[in-house]
């Protein structure tokens, strides 16, 4: 018998419904035809998907865990997706709350190569919460980002990423706004060896070619968004580069009816992102209280030989918000002003130390 | 000025806010910071996001439309997902309605290679609706599926797609499988040329991989979840490989929340899907008859050079349901049942045959 995943669904449907949905979803999430139609028995033991569990949670709501060969999945990032929530996925009543991975899994897909400490040590911080922001708008030209990096490295921060909009655009191709970018930063950075992650778009071809110009900018890490260069592309340079750090960018994750703590907080971390950019609760977004802090667990809790990932709040945050945010995450956490620092317009570096020594400051208080 | 793509979104809100909603959603869409920050004229006029239209649809619903600049797609097909939908997926409240692409996007990204037309011909068929079914459960050796194959070709059923599930397992290696059931198929058919579609997954070195083994076993013809691989790498594999027709299936796609019509009908046409699966109004998922039809419309109407992508009902059919379903879609169709041929066990090529029959018969009625 090989191991299995344990699938763990949440279904609206009535009480007198759930046995036999369960059932469904067993079938649906493997073999996907009549049970009575098989006669391999080998299948019926080993591929069928099983019902582990039904819990009522109240209110016409059910969780169903399913226990789903690992097999099926041929340890494959894109197919283990399939396997847990392809056909699935269509029906608009169920979500995907979580999923428990043997070790089997875990050894396989490996998770971050640098993780919350690498990090940390990339820009020489110890046990205080990272900071970051954000290059943008898109439209400005190579010289034009790059002043504003400057502003930034001035003011102290210690990651500046791209906006997740800036991709290999006419006005920005990806050649020349990385280099240009990677130079001013390194001229304008005072103590804080300030980092600045270029955004990656594109096919496995073209990742490749802009990890490369990466490297040769002297770089070592990047934002990239799983959900839409896809699950097996992000994993395969993940695996390919170690030397680099990988931040996870959640455009079009949140439009999968996927838990956010699960997809951004534990799937992310499996397949090596180092750090997993979400929407704050009280920002732009509309993620709960509650989502964030099991999100942030998932992507830090002790979990086997996988190293913790940085939970990276943000969507619309502000200065005044970081000593309540601090409270909330505590020091493993990077904290990521975009628009509230850009807003500032000509007093960019002024604006970004104040948020720089408001996190600094928390620490130490 | 660049030209726009047109993305129409539907989001539920209260009337007095929606002018601000639909301008928060052109700037989250275009440049995501403060429009009152941006002090560059070009990326004013040209990058911002546009509100074109509002419109009441009732019951707190709104249609939005945007502008929003090609030139910040690249014309790659993730940084396009991106840029409709990437961050405002994360809404809980607002769906992807549908999106117009100027004939600059249409030209960049071109659509199916083969297309209807070229599905029929494949298979020897003229203006008649088309038969597909599956190779499944998962578990089954090589020559378990080619076994099947065998029967399904036997009854004379144009195509035979992998399962959905069917990757490059332990049980069911890819580079066993393909020639077996290829081999398989070849020796069963009678006067129809069947055609066997191999599932592909995985990377993009993986994804080339396997073409290469199809190529290599006498096929031309594949299934590919579009949404699993990641659009980036399914629209390079269609690019690179002229001689072979792509079949699209919906895993992860039904998750996002975009509307079918647009994600299965429109946008996988235009990245170039042949065909493309999804559920079938009254089977095991829950898209309306209206969706069915409006998703039909989308792969099939004109649409400047891009070639009509062949619609491909699916989830639960059976033969007796084919009548109706000709009626209702037309002959410009491909009928795939699975679970519900492989039922027959030990009779499968008889109502393989007697699906065949019913399809063709229609026609000539």
């Amino acid at each position: 018998m090989g191991e299995r995943i344990t699938a763990i669904y949440r279904v609206k449907d009535r009480a007198e419904n759930i046995q036999a949905r369960a059932h469904t979803i067993a079938v649906e999430q493997s073999v996907e035809m009549p049970v009575s139609a098989i006669t391999k028995q080998s299948v019926l033991d080993e591929i069928v998907g099983e019902v582990q569990a039904i819990r009522d949670l109240g209110g016409g709501v059910f969780e169903i865990a399913i226990g789903l060969a690992v097999s099926t999945t041929g340890l494959e990032a894109g197919q283990t997706l399939n396997m847990l929530f392809g056909n699935s996925s269509i029906h608009a009543d169920m979500v995907l709350h979580d999923a428990i991975f043997p070790a089997e899994v875990r050894r396989a897909f490996a998770g971050p190569h640098h993780g919350l400490e690498g990090l940390r040590k990339r820009v020489g911080a110890e046990g205080r919460a990272l900071t970051c922001s954000a290059l943008k708008p898109q439209g400005l030209s190579p010289p034009e980002l790059a002043a504003l990096a400057a502003q930034f490295a001035r003011g102290g921060i210690d990651y500046i990423k791209d906006d997740h909009g800036l991709a290999d655009q006419a006005y920005s191709p990806f050649a020349e706004r990385v280099p240009a970018v990677a130079e001013a930063v390194r001229a304008a950075q005072g103590n804080v060896p300030t980092r600045y992650l270029p955004s990656l778009s594109g096919n496995l071809d073209q990742l490749r070619r802009q990890i490369e110009v990466v490297r040769g900018a002297g770089l070592d890490t990047v934002l990239i968004a799983p959900m839409i260069v896809g699950l097996p592309s992000f994993h395969a340079l993940v695996r390919e580069n170690p030397d680099i750090a990988f931040m996870a960018h959640p455009a079009m994750a949140g439009a999968a009816r996927i838990a956010p703590p699960f997809l951004l907080g534990k799937l992310f971390r499996l397949l090596g992102a180092d750090a997993t950019v979400f929407p704050n609760h009280g920002g732009r977004f509309g993620y709960t209280t509650d989502e964030c802090r099991a999100l942030a667990g998932a992507a830090l809790e002790p979990w086997g030989d996988i190293k913790p990932c940085i939970p990276v709040p943000a969507g619309g945050m502000t200065t005044d918000r970081m000593p309540e945010m601090l409270d909330f995450y505590g020091s493993d956490v990077m904290l990521l002003i975009g628009g509230g620092l850009l807003a500032a317009g000509e007093r960019l570096a002024d604006e970004t130390k104040a948020f720089v020594e408001a996190v600094h400051a928390h620490g130490e208080g």
